[in-house]
């Protein structure tokens, strides 16, 4: 349930207010070599601090507890840890009556019977990103000469994230946006019929990140209003290259040695600062609510390197799959 | 690969023109009624024959194997054949040195070593998709009181699928559509914290139905356009009942209560009666070309039913993991 | 639950009085030889018929429905049935009030809620291990130049079948024995730490054949009375071959390069000739009993092609995560 | 790989002379309390220091890092660290060229490409275990009246562990025993057919513990010296109870509602002190060796809380699977 992977399994854990987050690779290839300084440049693109995303600042840096010998991995699961230093848990505790709208607190406490740690989202928060951007980035060392790259494509609207994000800071709202992911250097053959095709485990992955409403591949939505004869890719070379690319880089579930090229929804950070309604779980009265805590702006703005990230282990366990990488690296 | 499913587990096999095609499922709850008069209305919802759909037609009997016995399941696996009877097979062989265009034809011949069952798209074919919907009866019976229906929305761009689908008859061009699912009657607390997620899992479903390209739950796409004091749902009642339902009735993963709501994207069936181009892999040169073989005009109208299927043995699934499914009927 | 396997994954269904029984298994490799002579020399050291053993016969033919064409896999799943013609079921029914002393009736009518199939033991019975067997012969075709070989090591404790099985026959009675199992030719290094060691993978699929109550690798449980410096294997050569066998080729769960050697425990036929006691699941009370229907004196006799066969598919597993057997046969 | 069981998931990780070692248990109910306190006796009883055992003492306190919150678990991953604070690595570096009979040595380094972290076993130090005694103390607090108990049978061939021992220290060599676990108060229903039968699943899980060379089930390996009629455990009252249990409590792979009963054999510890030969893979000589290091002169002596743990494990998951367990404690 919080593990992904046939091969390179990913595993999460943690929560927003506890003592850390971390994640668990089992299957890492062997002879790998890996050290802190791989983990700074997507870390950091990750982190808080630019306009519209949260004051809340961690430090961040990896702990990798297991799995690495001599800067190398060791073929032993990899363990890595990120040490939860910058909570303010009492902002949340007086809040537990009144579930936030957009929030799993109310399905995390009927689901949970009410002992879930709903402190800043508990282990539904998106403080987990950063380990999912941990594992991307061994995975992305492990796709060698393979580049995956996602990059904001709409910011409320606005092909021009500043000007999205200007509306919501002037309506003192929150706003979502679209990110897209594009991975150039995929062999052909990726993804396993019938129900493992590289769409279904890309989506999977995805869908865990937090915020995400929708996901296409290609033209996507698109697609349902054209021509077949329109969207059909020609296939013009031996090695596969096709003359447009409306299937995005998949075809029959499997790649095709074209560019894999997808898109993701994400929605409006939930923590707007307009005051809302929701129910009072105690008294079973709808009340005035208002955000507090310190939140995202617009949480699209930092989700391009959490998408990399899944999309780079997904891809990973795939070429480990198709033994397109060995379990040691030479 | 050709499983999906943790307790209830489906398995697909077989391909479009070889004996039959067939599913197992394991993990069924015992004492389920199970004949065949349970199937005939949903696969004749899939069956061809209206305006748009292939002319091939397929008696479309399920053989129940296994797993059932004085008209109840068992609780063994349930393994249920459909023969494939009307097969053309001539038909595919000479095109196999000119991959289609939008088929999986190329990649699985790349993927496989040319060992692939070529005929009418072998395992790739939307063939495999009655096995789905036989998969889909047994799990939406499982789903007492629990009501899942997919819907056209769009055919070729148009609210109304008859003109939708006229403009393809009038541009001898094939054409794709949007399918919509709700689903009325969850439960609280469907879906897993991080990775399987009701959304995760649902999409990896649906992915696996050939020619989808998108989905979006909710308002999906159109909530990253939007303020969030817009898109968030109020709730405004002890069982969780929102004031409006962006969220599609998933939130943090979870399901929440309200109705579940998500739409798919259809391509347009890629064997469009248009002239294209494709590499002769023989030879290695482009050529031109033209699909022979009988085909859909509109695959998405023949989708909702399929729809329904994947996402009730996903429901399923979660509703025995979260025992609110018993392991034997009572 | 009825499959095992991470990447070669064998999936088994049916009963032994229902229409067939059968096995699904994907992840193939594709392009490996396959013909219905492949099965027979496995399939007749199965069948029944020689002294001991039970006088039903079924012709076993396989079926091959899915999976194969033109000779070779396809990469797609390898489904087989084999057709269930030798039944007669009128043997069990009326015995179903009282549960058999040693076999699975009471249990299989409490966890399944009295909805299983309960005639000649259902999907309990024995008559699955011709799919075992089937399994087997597809892996030990991918287990190129390794020796997958078991043999009866003793009947009812002698070392002369012959002599254990007179024992039985003399006594009006039935007898287990002892099974070992070797292989040659494994590379060294399959088994995955900590869970998925060769031996527990072995073991667990193994504890999936009828009637097996123990397992011991190398010298076993007499290693509960050697000494270290007795039991250590000295390691001899740069390929690492040892001096002596007593870990059975397995060290650290890994294998090491040395033959492959355990040894499984078989109980005794539980279907004995004598009168025996069991309860009267109506009556309450207990009752004298004697076992009607045709069984084997010593199931152990048929044992060894089925445990080559759960050895063989365990180890193809390993050796295509390991890289060492191809996805496509070139 | 490193992971076991389908709901109740237990993942294990570290080396022995790394930071440390750990666990991670998904799908543990939420609601179950947990404190340190649970902790202490189990993780006592693994404990070196007894006669035969290991001069090395870790203190051994785990560290609760995730999942638990306000005393009880959340539903959540509860991910559980032990400190490595008293290795002496130094030990172990020098004797790499040459690999110590009976241990993973020179598989791991083979399997790994030589980048395994060698001290002290790495990853497959017995040293790991107590991560296992931490997930075993969660998984019987869920198993609530159910009582798992493992106790010595014989050290060295004598059932007085102590005259066992003694031998040992005679002989200046190391030395087996054979561990018996018994369980107490368990449903009927508790396994699965085909592939994960009760004793699949815990044969699985035993195989993982380091030195376990066999596993037998009620009368085990003696069974395949006995008659039918004098195994057969006649059923006596309308609760599946049996007159005898030579079956071990388990039928057909299923629990049977009477006590559970199996028997591990541990190999001598392969550390002892006697000079042995071996292979110096850096000159390709065989020399005499003598071991390194602080050892266990008999791990048996540790090992019935480690076994306790594992079945506890895989009972808890079993339990968890059938619905007798609640994924919410109330």
């Amino acid at each position: 349930m919080n593990s992904f992977g046939r091969i390179f399994r990913v595993s999460i854990f943690g929560e927003s207010h506890g003592e850390c987050v971390g994640i668990n690779i089992d299957g890492c290839p062997a002879g790998l070599p890996l050290d802190l300084d791989d983990f700074s440049i997507d870390i950091d693109r990750r982190k808080a601090g630019a306009k519209g995303t949260t004051p809340r600042k961690e430090a961040d840096i990896p702990r990798i507890m297991n799995g690495v010998f001599n800067g190398k991995t060791t073929g032993a699961p990899v363990t890595i840890l990120f040490d939860n230093t910058n909570t303010r848990s009492g902002d949340y505790e007086k809040q537990r009556a009144v579930p936030r709208p957009g929030h799993a607190d109310f399905v995390a406490s009927k689901k949970f019977g009410g002992y879930e740690d709903f402190r800043g989202g508990g282990h539904f928060s998106g403080r987990l990103t950063v380990c999912l951007v941990a594992a991307g980035v061994i995975a992305k060392k492990l796709l060698d000469n393979i580049k995956v790259e996602a990059a904001i494509l709409e910011i409320g609207g606005e092909v021009d994230p500043e000007k999205g994000l200007q509306n919501a800071i002037d309506a003192k709202d929150t706003v979502g946006g679209i990110v897209e992911c594009r991975v150039k250097g995929l062999p052909i053959g990726l993804g396993e019929p019938f129900f493992d095709s590289a769409e279904a485990l890309i989506s999977h992955a995805v869908f865990s990140i937090p915020a995400v409403r929708g996901i296409e591949f290609g033209t996507g939505f698109s697609a349902a209003k054209m021509f077949g004869s329109d969207h059909n890719d020609w296939i013009e070379s031996m090695d596969g290259k096709t003359a447009s690319n409306h299937a995005g880089g998949i075809v029959g579930g499997i790649t095709n040695g074209n560019e894999l090229v997808f898109r993701i929804a994400i929605k409006p950070t939930s923590s707007t600062p307009k005051i809302q309604q929701t129910i009072n779980v105690e008294t079973g009265l709808v009340e005035d609510f208002s955000v507090k805590g310190r939140h995202d702006l617009c949480i699209a703005l930092r989700v391009p390197v959490v998408l990399e990230a899944v999309t780079a282990f997904v891809l990973a366990d795939l070429m480990l799959l198709e033994q397109q990488i060995s379990r040691t690296i030479k």
